[in-house]
């Protein structure tokens, strides 16, 4: 029989994971959020992720459930677990991404090293933590938040009135996240993968060029410092501390003191990993089924000297990626060309686009002549 | 809109289109024989590919239709391009592909290197051939051939005397191939790639080992010699005289004298090409969508110095590939494994794994201790 594993959500991440099942004989199941999803091809169901009958009724049969992103409840995942349904990465990792004052606490008790924070209920108390830290603090929505949206870097708790009132109006007591806002030279991720009888396997740490809070280009891997050093033991501490199965993304900052310091984690294949499709011996998509699968984890050297990853973000204007490809492909017939099955929109991640080789300068040069056609 | 290619045929090469397609946002719809085919995941539809009213209306809305394989009667091809479809490679080259006999025609027509053939339509014709030849002839069956059926080394017409009486009951006065034996120092193949408006691109020469007629060892490149020089000129004389699109397997001969004579045709991704989906800047499924949707080619250059690809028959008895992946995966975490979801019986090529390096040697033994987990 073909292993089976479901995946909730339907996104470009659950999308990535087809072409590695369809190399390995494994059957996808993907519950999606709606038809036309990005994972379209593979959905098997469409249904609410917070709907505990709509998920169980999924699991129906499936070896494995699986996540394209960290938004099902607590409450659905223990009807899980109840029903005897193999969930990785388990409930309880999954808790600690879902939630970064949860996530700040647990990196703190494994002694991981993070930006100074505080959970903060009200202004005073938020303009006490930007007053200690040279007036300035980045709170963040301890739930929900992604690609930039729950983030704001701030002076005052003025401009954040209307999120400590929307945590009033929720009514369950709950803080917002405040942390230093770290000088750092360049932010880096390390991707792990990690399966339920222990295998361990991690890829290059990788640098990532954010803007407005979305990653936009990854550089992989990144170059050498006294921080990327140290970047996959750590990562192993905390995949193996949490007890996290799967794909494991930990975002780092490299401060300017040389130093790491943990920012965000996501328990999924993440952004800063699509590089892997070509440029590691094995993708984040096909280590995450092999892990969740429990089965032996791929090798995850790099295949060139330097690999390119390009978002793109938007897309043209009216049209979809393919649309363009008599000019994107004739551009460089070397870059690859990603295309997530999703109507153009401002800032939303629609595709991207990977080049490598043995000199960094070009290989960035040509992934970006290859996206700016798709502008 | 996403470009949408049509797949006549379901087998493993429409499944090892997917991944390509899923990378691209290139829609592909499948018309397969039967459920449950290899390439279920994207058939959208069941039916005969004799059965013109079915083809038509599989047809219906895509781009373009291509092909799993050469067996599409010419009748129903002619219906297609009635009905405005745009078909890739046309009916007319594939009709090439079809017929063994009309190949060595064109072939010859072309002036491309062949084995000494003759049309034999009765045992005393063939007799004559055999004593001509040294004693020896290969019979083929001018259609429906495939991995070693429809061919037979013979040193007496009595050995095909069923095949001549089939003949005759057909009624429509055909003939079989005859060829000469030839002696040969190893097998390579040359694989083209060309867009209908002239985009051309080879991928490395690859030698290809066979047992009982059936591809089981694919080495990428073929250690060159004065014969591999040739082989991608000749190919691409071969798709340009015939109006191949798509890509285009040219399966040969490296004679004793270091001489180059074509084997067989093959208007599709082709076996000899599996090596291509991790040894190659392009893949040969990635380059036939790109191909027959008439997008530019992508680069065909090696990305290891040898890649060597190996078929998996037969499989393991009463179990799937992936009921074996804890030991196969395990025994090299390097080695790519494919499955093509189909059921395990002897002979039948059920899989292959791909294995890449520096050293050919060791690069054949991994990928041979893998494989050998699925026996």
């Amino acid at each position: 029989m073909s292993p089976i594993v479901g995946v909730i959500g339907g996104g470009q991440l659950a999308r990535m994971m087809i072409p590695p099942a369809v190399e390995l004989g494994i059957e996808l199941r993907v519950l999606a959020e709606a038809d036309g999803a990005s994972a379209a091809l593979a959905a098997t169901a469409v249904g609410d992720h917070r709907d505990a009958d709509a998920v169980l009724a999924f699991a129906q049969g499936v070896d494995v459930i699986t996540f394209d992103h960290e938004h099902v409840p607590q409450a659905v995942l223990a009807r899980l677990v109840e029903a005897g349904v193999a969930v990785h990465p388990a409930p309880e990792a999954l808790a600690v991404a879902q939630d970064k004052l949860v996530m700040r606490r647990r990196l703190a008790a494994l002694g991981a090293p993070v930006p100074d924070w505080a959970p903060v209920t009200g202004a005073a108390e938020l303009d006490d933590f930007i007053a200690a830290h040279g007036g300035r603090a980045v709170v963040k929505t301890a739930r929900g938040g992604y690609d930039g949206k729950g983030v704001k870097a701030v002076r005052s708790a003025a401009e954040v009135t209307d999120w400590f009132r929307a945590l009033d109006e929720d009514g369950r007591g709950g803080a917002l996240l405040a942390e230093e806002q770290v000088d750092f030279e360049r932010e880096l991720a390390q991707l792990v993968a990690r399966s339920p009888s222990g295998g361990f396997a991690a890829w290059p740490v990788v640098e990532t060029v954010q803007r407005d809070g979305i990653c936009v280009e990854v550089l992989a891997p990144a170059a050498a410092s006294t921080a990327t050093s140290g970047a996959a033991d750590l990562a192993r501490s905390i995949a193996e501390g949490l007890g996290v199965t799967g794909v494991l993304a930990v975002e780092l900052f490299e401060t300017t003191e040389g130093a790491l310091l943990v920012n965000e984690l996501a328990m999924r294949p993440h952004n800063s990993g699509h590089w892997s499709i070509e440029g590691a011996m094995t993708s984040q998509f096909e280590q995450h089924l092999r892990a969740v699968l429990d089965l032996p984890l791929g090798t995850t050297d790099a295949r060139a000297d330097w690999t390119v990853m390009l978002n793109v973000l938007g897309g043209p204007e009216g049209e979809t990626l393919p649309d363009r490809y008599p000019a994107a492909l004739a551009a460089d017939p070397d870059v690859k060309v990603h295309a997530y099955g999703k109507a153009s929109r401002p800032g939303r991640k629609v595709g991207h686009v990977t080049a490598w080789g043995s000199d960094l300068d070009d290989v960035v040069a040509r992934a970006r002549a290859v996206a700016a056609a798709f502008d």
